[in-house]
């Protein structure tokens, strides 16, 4: 999940948001961005590209936290934008039902997902996007892969925290399946 | 559900599709048509307007068989733009997961659903339009309501063989409650 | 929502918790009790009957926090033995997909559900239980109603802060409609 | 799936039957058998061993036919029954909402499903057994196996006509992820 220096005004103060990480789960919205054709059929994936501490590259998806009084569907929308720019015209869905719930827990092996910073749980959605994607603060770029590239290990490899856990369960619910 | 007189080459010919009505379930595709804002919310949902044979006038959803051959987005399509008109921009949705699945018996009260003609199994989906709706075929019209408005006893009160219900269906999925 | 006074060790201390609430959306979980049939329809509800601080009596569905550190199927499964025994024998779901997510707000009519001491977001699901319950902590009693008892104005208008419609999204979500 | 010669009065017969797959889709359920612990985590999944014509072992789900006038859920119940025996005690979700619907198509490539003999469409559910499994009919044994053997090539390459694919999503929907 994205790291989140999140310095505006109301918002949790860092030392807040720590002390609450280790006393409470913490609720996360997470996106699979795709395209689609006219039929609704997914074409592609679009993953993030970011530069780890050590330099390692790795990919993610659009990912985040819920804050206090904001919607689910406002803080998608926000994370969209903050991560894909502000053309990219995601299509957040009608309905709040999530594909799945991905419950990260700071000790490995519990679910597929790890955080070694605090016990998330992320709301997950499929999210159409039409618009122009730019990539804005700690991401380098946006890259789409086809359903089969998404689903090779090359691709899933690359994503760290259990978000290659997640985004095969993605490919699954919109049935691209290799 | 809507009659279908179907005299494409290649469709089923009217004698062939009443004996299989008569044999087997029928498989339907069902849409609930809606305007939503940029957070997804369900703003609007668009009712066919027909005139019944007695001259009564009845709301419907979109509705309509899947064909041999013809995968189901292809169907929801399909019967859209039938519905609809070409300019209405559907997004059929990334996922086949159905919000529901309604049943329509010829006999009354085995389930919500009823359909005097067949036995007929429907998956039933919210699609969000954005373009411009032309009511062709059969429909007089195209009427947009509130969430309120279409979960009124009016309203639901026009709709017939279960349609009624299965708006509810919808609107309880989107979370429009009153 | 219930009111958890939670005194076991490890969990969170209240003035905390009050802070936390403050700052933070808090993760619930609530599971609406049926009874089901062979194969698999919903023959009954159960409601909890609750008397509040002024002697009006309630209903509610079965709710509570999820904790640092807890999966969702087991909060779930610790709300459901709190409030319906130990014997109830409930049958949480195989997939963490909720039918819905409820947003309770500290303010009125953001949303349909309302919690006045918090920015609640909750997980919402169907368990049938095969079991006895016997309802302990604060609620009186479990009364099992029908499908349409349950639908009836009567029956969602004793129920507070937005449960009764939950109720109602639970009941389309069964096909459960009258 | 399976094939099913089907001599019960009331059925279509044979020729019939021929006909109608020839012409229009025909609609399937799906279940998926799991066992599951006391919080609803899935622990193994039921596959069917069936000898195939050319006396190759094969691998396969509960499937089958929806008929004329018989509810969906009634359907799987009869199927579940058919294949796992009398005393399997599956649980048939309370809703009829599927994780997926799989399109088999008779030409290869258009879905990830095939079935040469028909356009088959499948309404897949995840269905939780507790009691004795005894397959009868056509098939050898069920056979059960952790969610990890359950993933594993060897078990998918020995499952046929995309029924593979349709265990890989039911397994990413339990959020079983190897």
């Amino acid at each position: 999940m994205s790291d989140m220096t999140e310095t505006t005004p109301g918002w949790l103060p860092h030392d807040e948001l720590e002390q609450a990480r280790s006393r409470m789960p913490i609720l996360y919205v997470e996106a699979v961005p795709v395209r689609v054709d006219d039929s609704g059929e997914v074409t592609s994936i679009g993953l993030l590209l970011r530069m780890g501490s050590g330099g390692a590259v790795s990919r993610a998806l659009v990912s985040g936290r819920v804050l206090h009084h904001e919607r689910v569907r406002d803080a998608l929308l926000r994370h969209l934008e903050k991560d894909l720019g502000p053309v990219a015209l995601p299509r957040v869905p009608a309905s709040l039902q999530p594909f799945t719930v991905a419950e990260y827990f700071p000790t490995l092996g519990a679910t597929p997902f790890h955080d070694p910073r605090q016990h998330a749980v992320s709301l997950a959605y499929i999210v159409p996007v039409t618009g122009d994607c730019r990539p804005r603060q700690d991401a380098l770029d946006l890259v789409w892969f086809s359903p089969e590239e998404a689903s090779s290990a090359m691709v899933l490899n690359e994503m760290h925290g259990g978000h290659g856990a997640l985004l095969k369960q993605a490919l699954a619910h919109v049935g691209c399946l290799f």
